[in-house]
């Protein structure tokens, strides 16, 4: 599961970020990424991209990607790298460090399984 | 951009499927994934991994992935392969074939840029 193949077609984005957007009522155990600002978040990220003239990358919402307690939080394909994203300057660093420069952000990044 | 690194911590989730179900008004020239029944297709699909035990594999929704006249679209990452699901049989064929087994679905996958 989850391997390229050598016939596959070149990705269509060479960076594709989702945003945990979800919403769970107030109070839930688990929290939500929305109930942190969630929402801000991805439209900052998506103005940012978009201001910087990144191309290739496209920045979505995603439903719950069930890490609730350590969002709000992001994953970027195809390299499947998770990060918390919880103000506009880890985005900013996430942006120029990762996705422009393909670097890494070892202390916004969420751990291993 | 996109690119794996060594250091990299292993996938969280081996097969992570994004299914669009972004929703247009209707009569938008370029129509919209969740009025050609995404949400349905979402649902099916989540239930399906469920019942056949498909372990590591995680199906969510996400907002407009931008190939609406192609959709109602998923794509498959880390392997980012996209496919066309309209209808459950398309849903079975793709968690058999690619999901579970690791193959590709020709005749229903979206072609390259």
């Amino acid at each position: 599961m989850g391997q390229s193949l050598p016939d596959d077609p070149a990705l269509y984005f060479s960076t594709h970020v989702f945003v945990c957007c979800n919403r769970r009522e107030p109070g839930h155990e688990r929290g939500s990424c929305a109930e942190k600002g969630a929402d801000a978040i991805r439209d900052y990220m998506k103005a940012q991209v978009k201001l910087r003239k990144i191309r290739g990358v496209r920045i979505n919402q995603a439903g719950c990607l069930d890490r609730c307690e350590l969002g709000p939080c992001a994953v970027i394909y195809p390299e499947g790298v998770w990060y918390r994203l919880d103000s506009k300057e880890a985005v900013d660093t996430v942006l120029e460090k990762h996705v422009a420069q393909g670097g890494r952000v070892p202390e916004l990044m969420l751990p291993a399984r």
